[in-house]
């Protein structure tokens, strides 16, 4: 483990679910003298400060960034381009930027070019979403043996990588350097994709047969239950990745409805076999 | 809540996960004076005893049925009809039998002629199934708040039924009567075309990938690590039912990919909100 990197002003736009999990985590371990929520909302500012996810509150990025050091942008995909060049802008000179978005390519590009005194963009995806938006379901501990994806660009320092790299590891979170473009295709096939095919399955459910839906379905359409805006942006920022993706789920799912049609059981057997394989490779 | 039937004997029939917890439960709520464990395999068998799931073992059906006056056929799919057949010969005069298997049509179609003696057959299936198979992960509450449904045939006498009903809500379970067709419409949609997509998708996610699978993709593909043997058979004694039903699955992924083609993003989020709405209609 490298030596934990200790903040004077770290400032959090956007306190959702993982921005607030991000305040409570720094300041659990210390890692924080003065953590800055910002965000539009006045009333969802104040559950974070009242979860003592950070120490002040503001609806003026401007104003919340001037003393940070760092500055995690965890607003939707969408805005995060917008969010990183407004705080570039008021920020101290030197000062790191990093984001929580779950899709990179678009972001890390439109952010590599110069930003001006000194202020450097590292993108970051921590894989700790979750179908449970909202400060509400922040924990300190949401971090803790999560992956964190950190895309450096091209003209990215190698003591900035490293600082974003151990920010996320103080937080006990495993680091995995990743492109941006290497991250939107690994992403497409482990969580667009499979998003995509629990909302289709929710969606293909008739709702009088729900009562009959056991533990398979509630398990298989639980994330279908996620932000839908937060959703549809990021399935249409990464959209390329995720048509290819899904093309290839729908040639492995065109195999296992052939084996059926055809009644060929050995077939289907090991498709099964080999679906059970690979879920046997990864944790519950 | 109806009055509990008291059994003296039960015999239940192949001791894994639904038969180790039924015997648990019969045992935990005094239902049951004796119960009888009857599988292929000793060391099942042994460990059904050492549970406590059971009182005594055997691996002949034929003895192990002799004074039972109800026997639960816990065996897979396939070999329901032939464990009740046999059953229903050695069996006491106007014996009761029922099953827990996953599909219904081609069971009790099969079983709907007279087993003679009095001895009837009335079909069920607890939607308390897992990917943890075994007795080893039996548990007497398992069918706490779970749906049973009960699938009576044209001969069924309405105390047959009622005996079997009871059996079941004695256990805590909800009771659903449907006819084995409407089951296995209604299953296909809501169990066996998920495994079906839990598997695929399992298949079609790359090993290097696997790292990068989240909360979402290990929700997903959890079934998926379910025994492929056993989703073999039901997926083909269901085979008709499951193929109309991924028709209709596949449609509506059809539609998500037509919008995301298309770049209709509010195609799109009216299909994401549609899926949260059932999704949230239910459970977590």
């Amino acid at each position: 483990m490298s030596v934990k990197h200790r903040w004077n002003t770290v400032a959090i736009v956007g306190v959702g679910l993982l921005g607030g999990s991000l305040g409570l985590a720094l300041r659990e371990r210390e890692l924080a003298k003065n953590i800055v929520g910002i965000g539009r909302r006045q009333a969802t500012l104040r559950k974070a400060k009242e979860r003592k996810a950070v120490d002040s509150i503001t609806t003026d990025l401007a104003k919340g960034v001037k003393d940070a050091e760092l500055i995690v942008i965890c607003t939707p995909v969408e805005q995060i381009v917008e969010h990183v060049r407004l705080a570039a802008q008021s920020c101290p000179e030197g000062a790191l930027i990093t984001d929580v978005g779950s899709t990179k390519g678009t972001i890390v590009e439109a952010l590599a070019s110069d930003l001006g005194r000194g202020v450097s963009f590292v993108g970051s995806h921590p894989l700790a979403g979750s179908e449970k938006a909202g400060v509400e379901f922040s924990r300190a501990d949401l971090f803790v043996g999560r992956t964190v994806v950190v895309t450096p660009h091209r003209h990215t320092k190698a003591d900035h990588y490293a600082a974003i790299a151990s920010l996320w590891e103080s937080l006990d979170a495993r680091v995995l350097r990743m492109s941006a473009a290497a991250h939107d295709a690994a992403v497409a096939s482990t969580s667009h994709v499979p998003h995509l095919l629990a909302s289709a399955l929710a969606n293909a459910t008739p709702g009088d047969l729900l009562p009959l839906a056991a533990g398979g379905w509630l398990d298989i359409t639980r994330v279908a239950a996620g932000d839908a805006e937060m959703w549809r942006q990021i399935l249409v920022e990464n959209r390329v990745h995720v048509l290819k993706s899904l093309a290839k789920f729908e040639k492995v799912l065109t195999s296992f409805r052939a084996a059926l049609e055809a009644g060929d059981q050995d077939r289907l057997l090991s498709l099964l076999e080999a679906g059970k394989k690979t879920r046997d490779s990864v944790g519950s």
